[in-house]
């Protein structure tokens, strides 16, 4: 079952991606059931709070009408960043099953582990690299795009000149 | 102009305990003028998310209708979690000025920092302490509050048994 509700979180990234925002995608999990699923929406909601997770754990808080997640699993396509990963063992979530790493800003281990650090009062179970090919590749294919269409406006305003 | 901006603060704490919220409040700043304020949420909206700083991140990218709050500063009564951490990072603000310590999940330095990592893209400028006492005894207070309410209970239950 952890690949296919990684698959409905690929789905969300894919989806956000329509709207031109960097495809990452969530679901949060009870009991075998998907009750809150999300992808990011930071330029939709022009705020860098709406990363997938956040939205993914504020509409299982309102399905479940509790802050406290417990017996609850969240599928993430990336490594959660400190927010997210703040997020996450402030809402006391059993585990996190994750796709790709991130070098940059994942909190997971890449570039600290906030959600395994015994300081804090919770530590949810970790699993990184599900589907992370995938998961990654969506990443990439988007950022290649972007680099592509960077390129594209510059050398259009030089042919401007 | 610091300790007058953090006074907003304890306001907007002061009024998150009386709907029975732990006692802590933010406040952002642009150009010397107020753009958010709030308190803390979590438990009217039942949701972990609902953290003073959170919330009043959001407001402030409605009111600049911006995610990138640059050239901002945010005043806040307790020093910022995991979760408050990292969206202050990825909201780039330019400083956090904290009130007290929070030895059990502060990430401006008690539990780990965040704030000041350089393997992250932005780092504000951090200054805690500021009001530390006042900001800390609405906390003890409230916390001694809870205590007593908690074993008044427990001795009304043995009474009535």
């Amino acid at each position: 079952m952890i690949e296919e509700f990684m698959r409905i979180a690929i789905a969300e990234a894919k989806n956000a991606e329509v709207y031109d925002e960097v495809p990452v995608g969530a679901v949060i999990v009870k009991d075998g059931i998907v009750i809150a699923s999300a992808g990011n929406m930071k330029e939709r909601e022009n705020c860098a709070i709406y990363h997938a997770e956040i939205v993914a754990i504020t509409k299982a808080c309102k399905v479940l009408d509790n802050w406290y997640l417990d017996g609850c699993d969240m599928y993430v396509t990336l490594e959660p960043c400190a927010m997210c990963s703040g997020a996450i063992i402030n809402s006391r979530l059993d585990s996190v099953y994750y796709g790709a790493s991130d070098m940059k800003t994942g909190c997971a281990g890449s570039v600290c582990n906030l959600l395994e650090n015994t300081s804090f009062n919770h530590q949810p179970k970790v699993i990184g690299g599900v589907l992370a090919d995938e998961c990654g590749g969506l990443l990439s294919t988007y950022f290649k795009g972007k680099r592509a269409i960077k390129k594209a406006n510059k050398l259009q305003k030089k042919m401007d000149i």
